[in-house]
Order: C-alpha cells, then structure tokens, then sequence
C-alpha cells in the first residue's frame, strides 16, 4: 500500500470498535501497522491503551510498544499487566528498546521486571541500563551479527544466518577475533560473491567507523549523517565489540535534537514534552520569563531614567518602541543563523570572525534601510528632521548590535562548552531593547532636547 | 578508526600541502574520506577547490563533489573543467546527485554537460531533471536493483549480485513482472534463506511501503522515519519502478527541513543559505523587518492614541515596555513548541483544541505570577496599589494572548495549508505589543486617570 496514515475514517472505525467485545476489536487493529497504532495511541485514553496492548498477541503488543514516543510514556503499559504477560511483551523488545522503557519506571518496578525475565535477557537489559541515555551506549542494541575473522566464506555465510534468525533486520557484519575484539565490518554482498575459501579477514575493511560508549548520541548522529551509515559499530575501551546503533535510532536523535534546539531558542526549556500538560509547561517556562523579567527591568529602568526626556517629548515614547522591537527581530534573526550554523558544522576560527563580520554588515544595511523609512515618516509625519535624525542613527546602531551580539553570544557559548541554543532569543532581545532604549533616548536628550 | 574529523593539525597540514606541488597535495588528500574533504572545501578558496578536483581520480573527485553541502555550490567545481575530464566525473557521480548538481547550472550549460556524457548517463540524468527538486522524483536515484519475479532463487541471487556489482551498496531488492510494474521487495537474506526451487513471488513481502513520483519530500521522510526504512521504492501512476529514496538521502532532508523550520520561526526567509554571503542575508531578512515595521508603526500608533496619559503619568512608559517583552517571550514560548508539534505530527481537531485551551491555562497562570511580582514593584517601589493592579490585569491578558495566538495562528495556519512555522515570532509578536499597550494604557486612562 502507498501509505499506512491512519485517516479520519480508520479513527473512527477503531473508536467504535473499542465499544465492541476483544475478538472484533483485535481483529481490527491486527490489519494496521504497529507503528499506526502507536499514533492511534496519541488520541485515546490510558485504559484504552492497556486494553489493547492486553489483548493483542505478545509481538504486535510489544511493536507498539517500541514505536511510542516517549513522551507518551509507554513504560506505563506496562505498570498493570499481569508478570507473566509483562514479561512475555518486554521478551520481545529489542534490548535497546526494552532498557529505554524500563529505565523510565521506578527503581522498585525495574527490580521487578527484570526478575520475571529469563536471565539472559535480564543480564542483557541490566548491562544497558548502566550506560547514560544520551550515549552510545544508551542509544545501542546489544544484539548484533559477529562472526569470527578466521571463518572460511561458507562458515560464515552459514553463521550470519544462523544468528539473523534472531533479529529482525540487520545491516553491516561485525568481524571479531577470539577475544571478541572488533577487527572491521563486512557486507552480506561481500561474503556471498566471494570465493568458498576465502577467509573473512581478507574480506574485511580496512577503514571503518565505530564509536565508544560514552560518545555523546549527537556525536553519533553526525557520523552516522556524514558517512551515510546504515549502522555503526559500539565497542568499549579496549575495542570490545558491545553494540551496535542503527540509522533508525539516530534518525529519532536528529527529530529529539532539533526539537530541543527550537525549544532553547525560544526560551522554553529542553525538557518540556511537546504534548506534556499545563503543569509541566508552566514548569518549564515560567523561570526562563521570571528571569526575563529581571531583563526587563533593567531595560524599563533605561526608560525611567529619561523620564523627563519623555515627559518633553512624548513622540519618542513610540518610537522607542518601534526602534526596540525591530531591534530584537534583527537578533533573533541573526541568532537563528547562527545558532543552526553551529549545531550543522563545527565552525574554525576564520569562520566564527567572518560570520560577527556578516551580521555586523547585514545589521547595518538592514538598519539603514528601515532607518531611512523611519526617519522619513519622522519628516513628514511629525516634520522633524532633527528626530527623524536620531532615530536613523539610533535604528541603525541598534540593529548593528543586534547582528553583533545575535552572532557572538552563541558562538562565545559554543567555545566555552555552553549550547550555544541557549542564548535563546529571551536574552538576545534584553540585549537590543537596552541599547535601543539607551541610543534614541541618550541621543535624543543631548542632540534636541 | 574511531572518527575521521580533520582537526586543527590536519586542516594546517593540507592547506600547508596547497603550496606544494601536484603530486604531494594528491598524496596528502588521498589520505582522507571524500566526506572530510568535502568539508574542508568550506574553508578553502575556489582556486583551492579546482586545483584539487583536478588533480585527483574522477572517483574520489566525484565522491567529494556529491558529498558537499548545496550551500557551497559544487556545481561551480564542473564550469571551469575540461570536457573530457568533467564527463569523467560526472559519469561517476549517482543519478541523483549529478541531477541535483546539474539542476543548479544555466541551461546552457546543462546541455553542454549532457551532451558530453554517454547516451546511457544522459538519458537517466534528462528524465531526472523533469522532477521538482523537493519531490521523491527529484529525490530518487535510478539505479536500483530489480529482479523479475519468476525468477527462481539461485539465478535471482546471480541476478543481484551482477546488478550489485555497478553500485556501491543496496538494502532492498525490487521484485517486478515483465513490464516492469513493481511487485514488492524481498531481502537479500530472506532469497540466501530459501531453497533453490522457490521462486522469488513466494518471498515477496505482501506489505510494503512505496511513494509515487510527486510525493512531497517532507512526507518520504515521514515514511522512512515512521516505518524505519533503508529505501524506498518510487513509482509512476501505473506503478512503474521509477528508482529508490535511501535512509541518507532523508537524513539530509530532515537536515533541510528543520533548518527551514528555525529560521522561518525566526522570521528568515527559508532560502537564506546559513553559509551565504550579507548580500543573500539582507535579501532574505529585510523584507521581514520591513514587514514587521508596518506593524511595529501600528503599535506604535496605539501609544500615541494615549500620548496624554503617558504624559500625564510618565511611570507608565517604563511598565508598557515590561508587560510588552513579556508578552512576546511567552508568545514565542507558545509558538515554538506549537509549531514543532505540528511539524512532527499531525492534530486531530480534538488534540488542536487542547493546545490551545492548555495555552490559554499556561498564559494564565504564568501571567498570574510574573504580574504579581510586578505588581508587588509598584506597590513598595512606586507606592501605588491601583497602579499595581492595573498592571497586574494588563501582563495577565497579554500572557492569556499570547497563549491563545502562539497556539492557534500556526494550528489556523495548518489547517488552510499554510506553514505554520510561517506565523513567525515577529508576526505574533506585534499582537502581543499592541494587546500589551491596548491593556496597559486603557485601563490606566480609565480606572487611574
């Protein structure tokens, strides 16, 4: 089929199904895609949920499953199955999947589970618990293809079949020696068309990618993206092969990276979920505008300082507005450029001036640009061009910062080891409503007044 | 080895190596991955860029063209070459690549470039060049392998092993019928798996995900990433095997995609190159800020209705430029987390007005606690309460607004089939400046004055 989207008409089929008894509804709901379910999930209730997941057969229920987005909390699936169900379902997971799930319940309810497993898997899922989510290891499946480099072709071929019954999919061969320390990769297509006794080392790689453990996912989604890979091996530190971590994962990585980095850049914090409630919204958000406030304050104390300025002047009052407010556009313009520069390619130190040097000139020809339309409206509007000339001078100076400090920040973040994302445009914006309110106002008290 | 990223010393060492002569740049690049040279080729001049494309095999030359960003123009690598030289190269680059890479050049040139390539390579790239850029046909690469399927397995396997051997890797096999009409896929383990007699119909996959030519890019990638595919199939409207869509190729939409996503929010025309040059950048930011100035005039517009009040109680300009901030940071907040929900999933109606409602209750309360702080300023600082409770009312319904418009302008926007990401922070925030001032400065006029 072209395309498995649930439409309207499937939504209300199964909605209505979940009024009838299990044998219709699991008749329905085998005809979709797990993955189609896992959506499905987004849009009906928690009971609903752990209905269907009960009465689906182990592997569909736990493809679902390994499809939900987290933040729709799929461990809670879990929570009131019977063990012997529950363990039946976390069976079927991939290792990477199952740990990701588990991770997140109680220490309490982990124990539990991992108890009810057989004990390979139990040692599996507890070995991969142990590594940070955000790393390779977090990020692996511990199972993989490895063969042993002194197999003959035909041995080999035999044993990649032999252990990918197991696993649904597989991509690259890992070649280990005795020890099980990775020697390079090979290809299914490179094995068959070679000759019966050929050995596999002499079929191997020579360069290959790998990563460690603790190599941060965003380091492993790089690679992945730059070498077009369609897995990459894990090893330890002294090259033990652990793992592997495949395209699909990183794909997952790259959505949950961006996501973050639109989320910092508009001032909202990193772990606010998408589809998370009020409670965590206001949670996440309310700090970053307390402390915005704090900004804001500042720039308002500016405008009380001129009081009198503007008590002579009530026209700047207006004009203060206008010249912040494209002020902060500008920033968050040059920001979002920079900031999306930085998380594509690392920048060298040419780079980083040339990009300051770009914002600097667009800053001053945009501001001349709309400084000129200002000042114009100042002329004929208010017939004064002595305003119309500080608010050009104090449209273009601002916008100048706002191209300087939107560009510099994130990279003086970066270079310090900071996410550059969280010079989010809150901040930048204080930046160029001070200077614009210091500008128009300075020059206007000392120039007309 | 574990990465291949050229640090600091290497990037010295070649550019070190760029004024010796031929033979020792050659050696020198030949040490490194196409990728690798593909990223220096950003921090080098274009002198550099030819001068190592020519000297180097079509091979290597071609994999570093087709690995460089569409932002640096590789395209400009292939108008200076010699004819022989540059078909040589492009006869190695992919279909697809060579079509993206084509595309960018004057028509004049394109014909120049076709006519010097083989009549095999010229009609592949020509039937490309049809497709729109963002679509699965500009998108897909020809070369596919494809095998008929009453094909039996052991000449099915020497089918894809000699059709293999032109490419550089495959993930999935295409079965088809006489007329080349897509039957469905098998893999390469599942023909390996089964008994010489089979024939490959018996192996085919029953489901499988394919897209039509004119499919939107954005939704291949959906497809990929929702049913974690390697490839894809492209298809004609009679389901013709027209070519594959591979993982890589959607990690580098995706890439697009969400860079798109950031500087439209920003308000950054989406074709701003984050590698152009101040000319590119001014083209595509002014206009916004032009725009924005129209709207910047109409806020302002609204202080000068109260000119009067502001004169008579000049505290007021100092708290307006507050409740105004604060409403376009928690507009930017709604916005930024509403959009990116979107662009991953679709709402239904029912899930749209829970945003939306959940907006109206985070503007709430976060208004409630950032005016009571404010509210407590101008109780002990300016000693006066009514004032006090004004500004309370106003960063209350400005935080309310702007929960309301950050959510519901981009989920209208989507609705209609525009972009939402196009309801920029700049648009939504000049509803908050003039909601803002409207609040502030009416009530002031009539509870105060």
């Amino acid at each position: 089929m072209q395309s498995f989207e649930l439409d309207k008409s499937d939504l209300l089929k199964i909605k209505k199904a979940l009024e009838e008894d299990d044998y219709v509804l699991k008749d329905l709901i085998s005809e979709y895609h797990p993955s189609e379910i896992a959506i499905l999930f987004e849009s009906i209730s928690q009971e609903s949920r752990e209905r269907i997941i009960s009465i689906l057969p182990a592997e569909f229920a736990s493809d679902i499953i390994s499809e939900m987005d987290a933040e729709f909390h799929p461990e809670r699936l879990l929570e009131n199955l019977n063990p012997e169900r529950r363990s039946e379902i976390v069976e079927e997971l991939d290792y990477d999947d199952a740990t990701d799930i588990i991770s997140q319940l109680p220490e309490e309810q982990q124990l539990e589970i991992l108890q009810e497993l057989d004990e390979e898997d139990a040692s599996n899922i507890r070995s991969l618990l142990k590594y940070e989510e955000d790393t390779a290891g977090g990020l692996m499946n511990t199972q993989v293809i490895r063969i042993n480099e002194f197999l003959l072709k035909k041995d080999a071929l035999e044993e990649v079949i032999r252990q990918s019954e197991e696993m649904e999919e597989f991509y690259t061969i890992n070649v280990i020696d005795d020890n099980n320390i990775l020697k390079g990769i090979v290809s299914l297509k490179d094995i068959i068309k070679a000759r019966n006794n050929v050995r596999i080392q002499d079929l191997i790689k020579a360069d290959f990618v790998y990563v460690k453990a603790d190599t941060d996912q965003e380091e492993v989604a790089k690679l992945i993206s730059q070498y077009n890979l369609t897995s990459i091996p894990v090893v330890d530190d002294n090259m033990h092969l652990l793992g592997r971590i495949t395209f699909d994962d990183v794909i997952d990585v790259m959505e949950e990276e961006n996501t973050e980095d639109i989320l910092k850049i508009s001032g909202v914090s990193e772990d606010e979920e998408l589809a998370g409630n009020w409670m965590e919204a206001v949670k996440s958000r309310l700090p970053w505008l307390v402390l915005n406030l704090g900004t804001a304050f500042l720039a308002a104390s500016i405008i009380r300082y001129f009081d009198t300025t503007i008590a002579r002047m009530g026209l700047l009052a207006g004009y203060m507005v206008i010249i912040a407010g494209m002020g902060g556009n500008a920033a968050t313009q040059a920001l979002a450029v920079t900031v999306r520069r930085i998380s594509l390619n690392d920048l060298t130190d040419n780079q980083a001036y040339r990009t300051v040097l770009k914002e600097f000139t667009v800053g001053l020809i945009n501001g001349a640009v709309v400084g000129c339309i200002v000042f114009l409206f100042a002329l004929f509007y208010d017939h004064n061009p002595l305003l119309g000339l500080v608010i050009f001078i104090a449209m273009t100076g601002n916008l100048i910062i706002a191209g300087i400090a939107g560009s510099s920040i994130p990279l003086m973040l970066k270079r310090v080891g900071i996410d550059p994302a969280i010079a989010s445009s809150i901040i930048i914006t204080t930046f160029t409503d001070v200077f614009g309110f210091l500008l128009l106002l300075g020059l206007a008290s000392s120039l007309i007044l």
